[in-house]
């Protein structure tokens, strides 16, 4: 059965029965060369274990076309029976809901390969993807009706309080003496992996999958550097035809001690080099911040609550930035897990405006530890309907740089929307500076209670402002057409 | 009439008639050398303008006795009507209320002279005493049931937002072309200033007289540099011996442009060498810190909101951090007189149990433009009772040195008190790492509702504690004797 069209950014898979003797995952070399007119991707291909009945080893090797029409493909392996096939399929027009991997577009924001605007409203279930199917598949429902278009989830799984349990799955065969062997990955693990992957992106949902991370007592924190660089073959090889890939090196870079700095730095330029598709790439701190002005990282991931930097870390990176942690929702002993709704409506708010994009995570104390943030399930809290408000406002409007003043509406080229937000102000009046030659209208948003009111009339040049005196209030001043 | 006693930390004065001839102000010299027993203090004396019947001048000289028992002066003075008079006075107890002067007691803290310790709880009413006999008398009244130890004021009227009335004296005489005399000062503005800080002095409030200011449309903020040095000798003449004061050399010294960071030092060393006290020193910011660290600074005086950061001042200048103006409780449509009254109350209790001090205001919108911050009058607001209410938490337990980890508390020798704040965090429990061998009650404090609820029992040891889970709660932990 073979594949012979595939939608525009969806995966066309070829799948080849080859060896099984050895160890196909060190001793069998496989990849293809795919081509639209004159235009050739190489691809690598990966080892998918052995067939139903035992009898062949089974090797994929994956395409995410990107324009309509004719595609050829030549497989190239070091085994007789995986070189030089030859195919071609169709690549039919992307349907709809179906817009395409994300890059960043101007700078400092992102967009879909359609041109659709992408607004990056982040959650965090770090192992989600270890919790057994039911709770999976609960976890999916749950993001179904929830505002988040990103989600932070960990390839290994994770040992850190209110997260002891054992995974199904690993990501090694295991040996009798109970220990991984390095030289062979589960083919099951990393097929559940990309099932997880996939129910994301029929949600519309990036997958930041976590490629590394500290909270470990396998040992997947401390392997060589051979078994790292053979994981970072076999997940791009796997995962990179999946549209809502974005790769973030780690979880807290900076709490690995086994890594070092040229270890991240090698990371990075190996995705770097075995991605056909360039996905963002980042790598997120615990303390210090990796240097996101590298060039091999598309956009800052940050950890950090004062996000009133954000504007001042757009300066400093000119990338996008994204604040993937600025502390949880939640009521659990440690501070990094129990601000509170408003406040963390607040944290969204302040990094929005200011031309950045948030990530939300949520950290209830449960019965049964189970915390959305480590292992998804439900939503308990407050913020996520305000983050749904917020992202209906953004989605609304064009994607936005911040103001230098928020008051003085002309200072640039941009005269058609301004979005301003008062955060732990209350003024119950404001004096506008808009252009004189356009009138306005001004809408009067209420972050918390979700109502956006409209003031009468249209404005033009400097106004005053008459607003509600209290806090967590923004305005949003557009052109009449 | 002549004083023969005065109270310790009160004044004693001298006053003599001589020449009103040429200009006193410039021609005569004037000062008193006091001795009790073999110590001698210098001081200088000033011009206090004519007589009932201007047949003379009237000339002071003031001293601050701060040891009770027979005191003697001998005057000094170019003029033979001032010079080598000599006289004696007995220093009495101080009474009940009168604790002496403020000083930096232990590096981080501050200390009456006699050994009660001082918590420096300020506001601002910038020109308060510029507002007549009506609005004076009626702030007086407010101070009186207000939590406030300190109030921050200028000398010079001010001209600003909400601050254009003209002031009933200014500090120098008035030509016929109508502008000023700089060789002449009106005792009138000068005695009003000093009733305005007996007032105060009467209600146990510290002093903080600014010196120099950039709001100004009259040429105070530009006179040549030999009259703020003429004004400086005569200021500290007049009032160093009043018991609450506080020299602050400006409000926003960099934004003075007619002023040098040479002015400024020499501004300190001038004051600094005249008063014979040492009163509190210090330099308010706008944007840009004078260097707190320069040896005649006795304490931080600072314009900031993030004080989160109060640890990092004091580890940084090893002096007093006094928050002089975190943005004011108010809802006027500039941020800095727009935060809420529970934001207001949240950074004071930040600022306090990192060690520092803060310092209120309030600019509420009123149909006469009497706003708290600038002229005084009564308050509005609903963050000072909640200063009130941490003041009576602070004076109930030691001057605290702030955790470097907030819930280690075995972590300093000072094992019988900690008062940690969350914030705006909200736990439903935290763990507690308390000395082993000794017994601890807990108190839970509502720091906005003003409650104080002790925990059943006595704690020891690491222990978990259950907590309300919403924000702006503090833990008191004390000892049990």
């Amino acid at each position: 059965m073979t594949q012979t069209t595939a939608e525009r950014w969806d995966i066309f898979e070829v799948a080849l029965e080859g060896p099984t003797e050895g160890n196909p995952f060190l001793d069998v070399t496989f990849g293809a060369t795919f081509t639209h007119g004159h235009r050739a991707v190489e691809v690598e291909g990966f080892y998918d274990g052995v067939n139903d009945d035992r009898s062949s080893g089974i090797y994929r090797v994956r395409l995410m076309p990107d324009e309509v029409g004719e595609w050829r493909y030549t497989t190239r392996s070091s085994a007789a029976d995986l070189d030089g096939k030859t195919g071609g399929f169709t690549c039919t027009p992307a349907e709809e809901g179906n817009h395409g991997p994300v890059h960043v577009h101007n700078t400092y924001h992102w967009q879909y390969a359609d041109g659709t605007p992408h607004f990056s409203f982040g959650t965090t279930c770090y192992v989600w993807n270890h919790q057994g199917d039911a709770m999976e598949t609960q976890t999916l429902e749950t993001l179904k009706d929830a505002p988040f278009t990103k989600m932070r989830m960990c390839t290994f799984p994770k040992h850190y309080t209110y997260s002891h349990n054992e995974p199904e799955y690993h990501a090694f065969e295991i040996k009798d003496d109970g220990t991984f062997d390095l030289e062979r990955f589960n083919p099951a693990f990393f097929q559940h992996l990309e099932q997880c992957i996939a129910g994301l992106r029929d949600l519309n949902i990036e997958a930041d999958l976590i490629l590394f991370h500290p909270y470990d007592r396998w040992g997947y924190a401390e392997m060589p550097s051979e078994v790292d660089d053979r994981y970072l073959h076999y997940i791009v090889a796997r995962l990179a035809a999946y549209r809502n890939m974005w790769w973030s090196m780690a979880n807290e870079f900076d709490l690995m001690k086994a890594k070092s700095m040229e270890d991240w730095d090698r990371f990075f330029k190996t995705v770097q080099t075995l991605d056909p598709y360039q996905h963002p790439r980042s790598n997120h701190n615990c303390r210090v911040f990796y240097d996101h002005g590298k060039p091999w990282v598309t956009h800052c991931s940050i950890q950090r609550s004062d996000l009133e930097n954000v504007n001042r870390w757009r300066d400093e990176y000119r990338k996008p930035v994204v604040v993937d942690e600025c502390q949880y929702e939640g009521n659990i002993p440690f501070n990094w897990g129990n601000i509170s709704a408003q406040e963390m409506t607040h944290r969204f708010w302040e990094g929005f405006v200011r031309g950045g994009y948030v990530g939300h995570g949520e950290t209830y104390v449960h019965p049964d530890d189970v915390l959305w943030w480590s292992k998804g399930g439900v939503l308990h809290g407050q913020s996520a309907p305000r983050i749904a408000f917020l992202r209906e406002v953004m989605e609304a409007g064009p994607q936005i740089d911040p103001l230098t003043t928020n008051w003085n509406l002309t200072e640039s080229g941009d005269d058609v929307y301004r979005l301003v937000y008062m955060g732990r102000h209350q003024p119950v009046s404001k004096t506008l500076r808009l252009p004189e030659d356009r009138q306005y209208t001004i809408d009067v948003i209420d972050t918390w209670e979700m109502t956006i009111s409209r003031l009468d009339g249209t404005y033009s040049g400097e106004c005053s402002v008459g607003l509600p005196g209290k806090p967590h209030v923004a305005l949003r001043v557009r052109a009449v057409e």
